[in-house]
């Protein structure tokens, strides 16, 4: 296993991941275009691909192709991804649909609640399952990802059960943080900062 | 009007306003701790608030209350920001009743709809209106900011319609690009890129 890359590092693989699946048409992409991307500059685009191990050539730039195959591994995005969302409410709903999750190689295999009138039901291909099977189902390791989208007053004890299944990745909608130990990743999709950034822009029309 | 700020700038400050509503037991904040809270270095951070004409005390760090209300009047969060979410499917829905969005001064006034079962429901508070009023209510003033939650077909159509009733601020949320004129600002939301990084730690696990 290597060793870990830097957080930052991270977060920017995806866009320069979405960059390389945008470039269909030439065989080499620049530093600067993969920086524009990841709002980001050209010097840390160089530095964090050479964290991977990957070098452009200069003046041609770096190959489309093995790039985007080396950070798709790198994402650990080389098979199909099983994710499982806790509660069936409309936003379970709306993510057990959503079309840009299959196209990027993510099968909400399940959703979960609590409520008996919503358990059976089939929300355009996935089940509703109780919550109280979870734990098995991840033990039997049908879960690499599970979803949090229930309100915040039960964002923790979804947690805890997601922990308990042995889920060790875990996106939280709620709008409440949620604590878990040093065996899971959690991270927190806040859509009020999107509207925060869109303000900005707004308050300046 | 002050000079527009750089993007990524603007995609921080979000994220200091974080950090800095979390600290309520302090009067002061260090660049460090804002750094860690916008991912980024202290270096970046200093810099970042200078060109708000906002400087720490070496030291000491930023008041924490002036700051606070510096980024928020930068971000035009100073009083309720209307928004309109095109789509009352089930994103749309759990949009309108999203928690955190009322918590910080995002008000949803409106979800819109073209399907005539829908309008005149009420979402949470929220009514469901006919979508061929969106545009004349937009030119009555009424929405700061749309918000696209239709499947992606529909999607450029919705932001035409949301540039045509004046809407300068759309935050996209159908899984595919919309274009608009020089006049608006999109923000395209791909809750894959989440799945995308927990996929990283996921396959390190």
């Amino acid at each position: 296993m290597p060793e870990s890359l830097p957080r930052a590092t991270i977060r920017r693989l995806p866009r320069y991941l979405r960059a390389l699946e945008a470039t269909t048409d030439r065989e080499s992409i620049s530093s600067e275009e993969l920086a524009a991307a990841a709002f980001t500059n050209a010097a840390i685009v160089r530095r964090d691909l050479s964290m991977l191990g990957f070098s452009g050539i200069r003046g041609v730039g770096y190959d489309v192709d093995r790039l985007r195959a080396h950070i798709r591994a790198e994402l650990g995005l080389t098979a199909d991804v099983s994710v499982a969302v806790v509660g069936a409410g409309n936003l379970g709903r709306a993510l057990a649909n959503y079309g840009g999750f299959a196209r990027r190689g993510f099968r909400v295999v399940a959703l979960y609640d609590i409520d008996p009138e919503k358990i059976g039901e089939d929300v355009g291909g996935v089940p509703v399952k109780p919550l109280d099977e979870l734990v098995e189902d991840g033990r039997r390791g049908r879960i690499d990802i599970g979803i949090i989208a229930v309100p915040g007053a039960a964002a923790q004890e979804v947690a805890d059960r997601l922990v308990e299944a042995g889920v060790r990745s875990i996106l939280n909608f709620a709008p409440t943080r949620v604590d878990v130990g040093a065996g899971a990743e959690v991270r927190q999709v806040d859509l009020a900062t999107e509207l925060q950034i869109l303000s900005y822009y707004r308050s300046r029309a």
